[in-house]
């Protein structure tokens, strides 16, 4: 329950337009302009919001998608805000390409997101925000009017916005709003890996704005060239598979329910509210200070790989563990039957804060279950 | 003739076993240590060079393994050298990455490429050089000894050297030596999209030396995580296709054939000598002083669409022009038949210098034909 892909596979008519494609085409450097289109559409499906398909820049995956977008904002010193936890290749790219990550630190009180509130707050002014809704370890999802009030607040004060909405498609309580809907300048990621479960098919998009359109193209073109193209032949056919992919999201559901069920009876009842994605971050500061070893030892004795929170937030992630339910209900259960009793036996080193532990009563109370 | 892509599809076994795999595996995110072992003997089968299998950085293509040659060496602000004419992505990656081009006009009695003396005598000393042997758009090869110059006096003078060896495998004249032959801390930039004829694959690879393995995979795995599992599957199996691959150089030998015959009849007689890839560089400086238009009203007239020298150069390149030959034979014959009368059409507008046209016994000058 380690790694954040899906299981799965890519839907069966994508698998069998990639077979006919395979003998058909000799597969060159190659743009779709249905599948830009089809993206376009989508954003009118399913947020309202219409995008021209020349905004819609294809990529080898969201990876790129977000280089690509980090290149056409900024330059060497910027400064970028993003929450943390958080994934931790916004902080390495922010750090490759030279620019300066200014993480700020997301408890239970703001459900682990960045709020307008905090980019209120924020002194210097940075030059642009990253936000990630569902986000990942945490899964918790930015409702609609924190949506608004961040791309006001970041509109009053000149921050670039870069939404990743990789986990779109993937929720639970309240289905995700797009950044689009409320800052029509955001650049929005978001890739083929997650929903549509083409994970190593490698292929995502960038969304941009009108006049960063010649700009994100010309580093396209130079830096990354084309997104596969199969992969592009095999995307278009994934949007219409739906009843295959919401047959997915029934799986995590029912996944996301035996562990909500489970990990509390382990101790484990500060969990962030799983919104979306397919994430529990798990508070295990009452067992251990060191998350990579705890997670060491729990593969070790039982098998079950976890993910540290020291992935996520180099600060106070030692106390805290990623599962991820993107695997079948059969390993989910028989996951659980292995690790109830190794924590059962583990004793409790840390203190755990009354007053604050998150029932499971209150884990939908972003909205109810979509 | 305008595209650097051959026409020619992935070997038929590759195909058929992306079909395989396409039905047996799920394809997550993946990096295939069978092809990483392989690229490693490639190594040391071709160059007499041990490279050892963690050095090879498998990427989406070879303009991202570019990318992470560049983040992995040079921080914003650094000088590297390059050729002029050169491909455009060189000189735009560098920019987009806040490094600073040096390009040196490389005219033909350097057969435009860089040479060990123009290294000697620049200053500043820049930090990185990049080469490319088979050139893009020349075709020319660096010889071996020169070859070894470069990398000593890189190597005297602490510049990085990063070596595209994208069109290795297709020559004509000598084969071209991998720069790790010379300087076995360079970074070598290769893919499956030139030789073996996968460019919509998006594979390709990056070799690093044993010091720079942490940090390329650390920015392989944050700006671009993995190559698509699909094109790893078939690319293990196309380097068992040779019979199939050297029948398409074999067109490209027929293809250039042709065109040295045809050019010089057509006035093209300043040709840069096309070692290998799939290009002629031609001199059309007599006959206009604007490539583009040049090209332009050539397509619009017959066709044939070749690329403007302005692509590659932005000095020089308004007096050239560049032939791909990566397409069939029968193309090759129908596009020489179009454009003969155009070209003999066309007043001649500038003055060709005399004394240093290319004959076409020279095009072999550097040896005679693997």
């Amino acid at each position: 329950m380690e790694f954040g892909q899906p299981s799965t596979g890519a839907p069966a008519a994508a698998i069998q337009a990639a077979h006919r494609i395979l003998d058909a085409d000799g597969m060159g450097y190659w743009e779709s302009p249905q599948l830009k289109a089809r993206i376009a559409a989508h954003y009118a499906e399913t947020y309202g919001v219409a995008v021209d398909p020349e905004r819609i820049i294809l990529t080898c995956g969201a990876s790129p998608a977000f280089v690509l977008a980090l290149s056409c904002l900024f330059s060497p010193g910027a400064r970028v805000a993003l929450a943390r936890p958080g994934y931790v290749a916004y902080r390495n790219t922010l750090k490759a390409l030279h620019l300066i990550p200014v993480e700020l630190p997301c408890g239970e009180a703001e459900r682990y997101q960045i709020t307008a509130a905090a980019i209120e707050r924020l002194e210097p002014v940075p030059g642009g925000l990253i936000i990630a809704s569902p986000a990942n370890p945490t899964g918790t999802i930015i409702p609609p009017d924190e949506l608004a009030a961040i791309a006001a607040i970041c509109r009053r004060r000149g921050i670039a916005l870069v939404s990743d909405e990789i986990y779109h498609g993937l929720s639970y309580t309240i289905p995700a709003g797009s950044m689009l809907q409320h800052a029509p300048d955001a650049l929005i990621v978001n890739s083929f890996s997650k929903y549509f479960s083409m994970a190593g098919w490698r292929l995502g998009w960038l969304v941009v704005p009108d006049h960063l359109i010649d700009a994100a193209r010309a580093r396209m073109g130079n830096l990354f060239l084309t997104p596969p193209s199969l992969a592009q032949h095999a995307g278009l056919i994934a949007f219409e598979c739906r009843d295959e992919l919401e047959g997915h999201i029934e799986t995590y559901a029912r996944n996301r329910d035996h562990l909500l069920q489970a990990l509390p009876q382990m101790g484990l009842r500060r969990i962030a509210p799983p919104d979306g994605a397919f994430y529990i971050y798990a508070d295990v500061g009452h067992l251990t200070d060191d998350s990579l070893s705890f997670c060491e030892a729990l593969l070790h004795d039982t098998g079950v790989a976890v993910a540290p929170g020291l992935d996520f937030d180099p600060v106070d992630g030692n106390g805290f563990i990623r599962f991820s339910f993107a695997v079948s209900t059969d390993l989910t259960e028989e996951a659980v039957r292995r690790i109830k009793p190794w924590f059962a036996s583990k004793p409790v080193v840390g203190s755990t804060p009354k007053g604050v532990v998150v029932e499971p009563k209150d884990w939908d109370r972003a909205g109810h279950r979509t």
